[in-house]
């Protein structure tokens, strides 16, 4: 079994996406990989040749050269002269972080076109790319998260909370238009620069030093959600930063070198993977996420959810090949609609009558 | 202006949806409509002349003789001898109820090609088509639901409401699936039947008789949210059954007629005004919507969202083309992007260096 790479997008990651496309050839070798598609910012599919995989491609426009695909039934396919003609397609894999990725539109054209692939299905995708969904979800799921106010651009500004706070535009991956602040003057700016890039924002409690603890994985049984239907990654503990600028996190999404597991309690690792599991369960079968944990006073409280982590969060796992093709066997289908003209078939009878 | 309606779909309403575009063309009239386009259950797109718009004509498959579309950046096209060619195109009206039209599929789709529509977009669409988000989301706006337990297919079977309850699947928009019950005997066939048709389901309870009151509208301006920034129907007291079956919904779907206003006090249609604004601010911006509330000892509860309702609720509006055309004016666009290649240009200065 093969895959297929899907990256770019149009989105404020689409460089990100990029690196982590080049990453992930790396880590899986190009053995393992049938094509390269890209999608450019004006929605455009290109397939790119593995030794054009180098991220000046991009950047000069060169990609444009090369054979455009459209999607269709079952697979992209080229223009012939004459007629459509499919590629060959392995299971592919959606690397598009940010929107088109994450926000749930490739999800929706993957799966109204049949073509089997790894990443977040439209449910998944719309309730963790928006972080005040993601807030209602979790909090349902009897998950702790941290307290937040959402704001909309007609919303009072009055911000109950205590200083710092964090400001962030509800459905962005990256840190644009996120801001610190740290007394009341700073709140307007930082309210409108967050508008900039959303419509609805949140505002939450800002802690200087909090723990956190990244933890990936994926389903790969339909069972009663025991850990052991689960591939879970090493739990990390990320470098600690006040605040992931966009430089750093650009930094994070090349990454294929292994990393360390954190030093903690069998029960506190026992308490993050049930909190993973019940974010997970019927929401993001068919994709390998990776959730963000903050620990205070020993409780796990989720950050946020990234259903489609930079490079595939591949320096997490033992052996990310053999996740990915044991996740490959259990992506999800979709329940059977049978297409019945009963009624239609009834009102001629009735008028025949 | 004209308009283009989409309609079929891979779902369970399916026909129902053949049957709202025929009851639209009557209602917006042959000159306001630029062209009919039908989806069908493979995912096939075809041109329908207005003259082939009777139910029959998809019931005898005798559409697959219509030209078939694609949809690619901008438009629909069709295929040529050498090339594809776009078909002249209205503003899409996203009149596929269900599966495929309602759960975000279309969507995505519409909005990933750059056509203009109107109709839910993805993320209203993913909150009202799973009545499991919808109560998250409900509640959270300070809406009243129903107390509500969801089951997935591991959960524990242990039910704590009081009888009569009322079990259905948390994802389609009919009667499918839905049961209600008087007694625990009843219990384990009632989530059967449901799980057959989602993984996930909604038990809440049944209250016979219950008051309810319908209310469709659109929003037309984006300042402070205030009434005059909507067009809204008249309430509607819809008629009263136990549990309107699939047959009768049929039936709703191809009202043209108008009905008469709900007798119900200016306090009462205040509160449901407000709770149908709550609901729909940035959530629902370019779709006409409508809300089915339930009234219980004068407090307003939302029963359930349509985003594309039957018809298009057509015969709740005084004046349903010019809501139509205004509706038109206001469709939501999406947040500039820019793309930049600033990290890979400062990592190829470095390398160069």
């Amino acid at each position: 079994m093969k895959f297929s790479i899907l990256f770019g997008g149009l989105s404020w990651e689409h460089e990100i996406s990029i690196v982590s496309a080049i990453s992930l050839k790396k880590v899986l070798g190009e053995k393992n990989v049938e094509g390269f598609i890209f999608l450019d910012s004006s929605h455009r599919f290109y397939l790119i040749p593995s030794e054009s995989m180098k991220s000046t491609f991009f950047s000069s426009g060169e990609y444009k050269k090369c054979k455009e695909l459209y999607v269709g039934i079952g697979s992209f396919f080229s223009q012939g002269l004459l007629k459509k003609k499919s590629i060959p397609l392995g299971i592919v894999i959606n690397l598009i972080h940010g929107a088109d990725g994450e926000d749930g539109t490739l999800a929706s054209i993957l799966d109204f076109y049949k073509i089997p692939f790894i990443g977040p299905r439209l449910e998944g995708c719309v309730l963790s790319f928006n972080k005040y969904l993601t807030k209602l979800y979790a909090k349902e799921r009897g998950i702790k998260m941290l307290p937040f106010e959402m704001l909309q651009k007609h919303s009072p500004r009055k911000i109950n909370g205590e200083f710092p706070l964090i400001v962030k535009p509800s459905r962005l991956g990256s840190s644009i238009g996120v801001s610190v602040i740290y007394s009341s003057d700073e709140i307007s700016y930082a309210i409108d620069s967050a508008f900039e890039f959303d419509k609805e924002i949140i505002i939450e409690p800002f802690i200087k030093g909090v723990k956190e603890y990244n933890l990936a994985g994926c389903k790969i049984a339909d069972g009663n959600n025991s850990d052991d239907e689960y591939i879970f990654s090493i739990i990390e503990e990320p470098q600690k930063k006040d605040l992931l600028d966009f430089e750093n996190k650009y930094l994070d999404f090349s990454r294929t070198e292994q990393v360390r597991k954190a030093d903690i309690s069998e029960d506190l690792e026992k308490k993050i993977k049930d909190a993973f599991k019940k974010i997970y369960v019927n929401k993001f079968e068919g994709a390998l996420i990776r959730c963000d944990f903050f620990v205070i006073e020993d409780e796990v409280y989720l950050n946020e959810i990234n259903p489609i982590p930079g490079s595939g969060a591949n320096y997490l796992f033992d052996n990310f090949l053999n996740t990915l093709l044991e996740l490959s066997s259990y992506l999800p289908k979709k329940e059977a609609i049978k297409i019945s003209y009963q009624y239609i078939d009834k009102i001629q009878r009735a008028k025949g009558k």
